[in-house]
Parts: structure tokens; sequence; C-alpha cells
């Protein structure tokens, strides 16, 4: 449970995106010719990959963090993050000057570890269950009176999420669908309200990772499905929807779609070769499920949320293996 | 020699915008606080990474072969390259419909290779030597009767080159310094005409790896070095300067510096994880100069052209490798 426990409207994320411009990068949305070949559409990349730490998770704790009052900024910024978001909440919070505690499971990747404590935070380690996660973050806003910036489960959160599609559609207009990835569903949330704020006509899709893919049993049976065990190389979509992000995604999203491992692999090399661009397995997953469902896309204009590039250069020889002989 | 022997001036280059607006990307300029930091000056990023065919040899390439007129079209174009500037002659005679033929050296890279085939040219393969390419070279001119279209010695190339700096300014007004690698000098050239043009204080730098160092002496001696062997992983930056270039360079550029590989590749890896971008060794070369002369740069607003990023990421591991203890 958070503060802000309503979902956010459009003009949230409107107000989100005049609140974060001082800090967030207004990223750039590129394209490809070949991978439009690829894709059999027109693809528009908005690379959050390139925004600050790293990811588009600046946008929605720049927006939480600028929105406290100093009383509540006093009392220290406490957060769960299994890595992108705890390094967002961390650099927001030092905007700030706030103590920011990140309640981090010991499967976080180094990389994303060294970024949140490069950002002057301290990691409260935990087990990788989501019980696990919200135990830790409990005893940890009990014991300093500190205020919950919750991964995805906050309006504040949602709404920043959000203005990437603002930007998005603002560069490249009268897209058909807009498809971003799907763990807590935070991202997705604020990529459909903006989308449907803009225009109630885009479909708005999630990509899943197979081996995660809690979000499309969720939507597909009506259900928020909680307690799984998650298995996939995609770190940043372990997480399960929260009571705030999935009845949004239940009036908003026309699917979550999936694709496996191997394909969010592949999606991330051709990225690489293609559009010289580091996206993390996570960030992949877009187009991964783009190239796995192309007759859902077929000679339709569809943006892409690049969602993160926080990759670890000597990760890359374990993560190609995923592809086996596919490569 | 080329056709267009006399060097370009600073109106050919804006001739040259104009000329490639409906083919080139704009590509962006970037920055990063984390680099600033590092560096301990204002980077402004030109990412020609980001380029059609993946470098900035498209601007150039596009230039001379959208000048050609139809017959000289019809006799198709040849050119010589170890990679990169093959690649883009052959996406931009493919634009026109032409056929075009490329001598590459047998060290060039496979991912080059494919590219330039990919693109539908024809290649001619010869040996590593400056001597053994231009013998090639010649050979094909004679017996297809084809437009040379030379990837540094010639003035339609440097002034396309030239038109990533025009951007680069457009959007970075008032840089104090812009950095560039240098190879055949066909880039520096352009960067250094276009930068005088708006504005003759800037100054020009050209980057260039210790182990290929020839234009860096034939500046410090005012003769051109011709006939060494050079020893790089920056498989783009072997060439030797031009009869064409090195009187530019000579009149425009204030210093090249120099950086070793490993000094490359730990720019490359930088860029990878505090810029989430792909950009070969030979594009890392400009930050690799700026963080090992920083007393040249303090405090000053320095652009930086990331000439390019094509690297096979099977490659990385070996790249790598050449950090050593480094690492």
């Amino acid at each position: 449970m958070t503060h802000a426990d309503t979902p956010p409207g459009f003009t949230d994320i409107l107000a989100a995106a005049a609140r974060i411009a001082p800090h967030a990068h207004a990223t750039p949305v590129l394209r490809s010719r070949a991978l439009d070949a690829i894709a059999g559409c027109e693809l528009h990349f908005k690379c959050e990959n390139l925004q600050r730490a790293g990811a588009f998770k600046f946008r929605g704790a720049c927006n939480a963090v600028f929105s406290l009052d100093e009383a509540a900024l006093a009392r220290g910024i406490v957060t769960q993050s299994s890595g992108n978001h705890g390094a967002a909440v961390a650099l927001a919070g030092r905007l700030r000057d706030a103590r920011v505690t990140v309640v981090a499971p010991r499967s976080t990747p180094k990389v994303k570890l060294a970024a949140i404590e490069g950002y002057g935070a301290r990691i409260v380690p935990c087990d990788t269950t989501q019980a696990a996660r919200d135990a830790a973050t409990a005893q940890v806003l009990a014991e300093t009176g500190g205020e919950l910036v919750h991964p995805f489960n906050d309006a504040r959160v949602i709404a920043g999420q959000g203005t990437a599609t603002l930007e998005l559609l603002s560069a490249s207009p009268g897209l058909d669908a807009v498809v971003a990835p799907v763990s807590g569903g935070g991202l997705l949330s604020g990529t459909a309200i903006a989308a449907h704020g803009i225009d109630p006509g885009i479909e708005v899709f999630g990509a899943e990772p197979t081996g995660a893919c809690d979000a499309h049993d969720s939507l597909a049976s009506g259900t928020r499905i909680t307690g799984r065990v998650p298995d996939t190389v995609c770190d940043g979509l372990r997480a399960e929807l929260g009571t705030l992000t999935f009845p949004i995604l239940r009036e908003h999203v026309r699917e979550v779609l999936l694709a496996d491992d191997a394909a969010a692999v592949e999606a991330m090399r051709l990225l690489w070769t293609r559009m010289k661009l580091v996206v993390e397995p996570s960030g992949a997953m877009p187009l991964a499920v783009v190239l796995a469902h192309r007759e859902r896309f077929a000679g339709r204009r569809v943006g892409i949320i690049l969602s993160g590039g926080n990759v670890d250069p000597d990760a890359l020889p374990s993560l190609f293996a995923t592809l086996g002989d596919a490569a």
C-alpha cells in the first residue's frame, strides 16, 4: 500500500512531465529501416535506455520524490527494487539531499547494486520472493519512519512513467500501437493512460517473458496472480502486478504478449547490431514480442518502449549463450 | 587521385547538408553527467554510431554518390575501404540503383564485410597495405571504367563528413573544442572546415591510436608519412593521410592527440555502461584522448564525434581482453 493509491489520470501525467522536466532527459525516438524490414511494420523506439540512471524508472522516481514536502523528505525515502528503480530513487533522492534506503533481493545484478550505492543510497539485502521484499520493506519503514516510494503500486510513480509515452507520441504522432514491458505494471499503466489520454484508439500491449507470465495470466483470467517464482533472464521483469496497476491494465491494455528468453536476447542483439543501442534483456522484450507475433503488427505504426540499458558488458557472453544453436 | 581534388569550402558543406538531408539521419547529440564528472569537462557527443549503416561514412558517401550525373552513375561506382566507407557507398549506391564494387583488405571484420554484401555491392579482396589497396582499386577502375569515390581523398566526401559538425554546433552552440578520430583525414578535414566556418576560434583536435600515429607524426614533422604498418585494434583508423587531407589538417587542426588501444577499449566500455551506446574502438578514440589529456580540456565545452558503432558482439570478449589487468 502507498500514498496516492487511486489511479492517476491523464492530467497527473501532464503535471509529472512539467515536474520532472528540469531533471529527466527528453530521450530520443529512433528509427531503423533494417528493423522495420525484419519486423514487417514501422517501429518507433523510445530510448529510455538513454534516460538518466539508464532506465525509464527515473521518471517515476523523480515525480514521486519531487512531489514530497520537506517534512516527508526529512524522514528519508524507502523503496524496494531489483535494480533500476532503486538506482532511480537513489539518484532522485540525492538531487533533493534526502536519505534513501533500498531493499534489494540478493539476486540483483552487481552492476545495478553498484549504481544504487554510487548514488549514495543504503542497501538492505533480502530474499527474492515478493513476500520477503515486502517484509524487509515494512521493517525498514517501521524503523526509520521514512516515506515509501513503491516501484509500481504508487500513482505518482505511474504518472511519471507515463511521461515517456507523451514524448513518444509527440515525436511520432499517429501511432497505431504502443508496446511496453510489464513486470509490476507501473510502466505499462502509465503508458496506457498517456496513450489513451491522447488517442483512445491506440492499442496498448504488454510484453512479458514466458518464464514470468503472471501478468498475461492475470489479465486472461481476470484474477491478479501472486506468489509464483519467476524464471527468466529478464531481471527487471520478475515482479507481480500490484493492486493499483492490475485494474488499470484490465481497463486499458489490449493484451499481454509473450516471448521466451532466447527471443529477448536475440532482440537485444538486433538492437546492438542494427541500432547500436545497449538495451538490457527486459528492455528488449517489446521488440521480441513484436517479432514473435508479427501478424498482430503487420504494416502498422508501432511505438516500442526500450525501457532500460543496464546490462553488464561482462554478462554478455553468458546472455548470448541463452541463444544456443540459434546464435 | 580523384575528381574534385581541390579542398572543399564551408559552402560545399552547406550544400552537402542539403543534398544528403533526404537520406541521412540527423543524429542526436547526447550528454552524460557521469562522463562529464569523469572527464572534468563538458562533453557533447555527436552520435554518428546511430547514422545509417552505423557510421558517419554515410554522409560523405551519400554526398559523393548523389553528386554524380546519370552518365557517371551508369558506369558504376568503385571504392576501397576497410569497412564502414564500403558499406556506406554500397548503401548510397543502392539508393541510386548503381553497381558498386568495394576493394577491401582481407583483414576487414566480418561484420563489416557482411554489411557491404548486405547492401548489394561486390567485394574484391586485397592485401592490407595501402599500396595493395591502390593497385587493386586501379585495376577495378581500368576494368569497369567506373567512378571512384575515394574514402577520404575526395572533396565531395570531405564535405559530406563535415555535415555532422554543422549539426553538432547547431545542437550545442558555443563549443570550445571538437575532437574527431583521424585515419585518412576525411572526417577530421570536414570537421575542421565546418567548425571554422562557424567559428574560427573553435579548437579542432584529431584523435589517433599510438599504434597508428602517422597523422600525429605527419603534422608534427610537416611531412606526410606513408608506408607504415599500423598496429591497433581500431580497425577504422589504419589508413594514412591523403594528398588532399594533409594540407587541410595542417591549416586547421590544433593537434593530433594520442591514446593507446587499452584506452580506446576502456572508453568504449564507458560509453556502454554510462551512455548505453555501442561504439566501435575507432569511434571511442576521441573520448579516450580527452581522458588521456584531460589538462587540455579541463572545464571546457567539448564536442566529441562518436564516429561509428560497427562492432561485432562476439568480438567483445577479445576486445575487453585488451584491457588486461586494467579491467
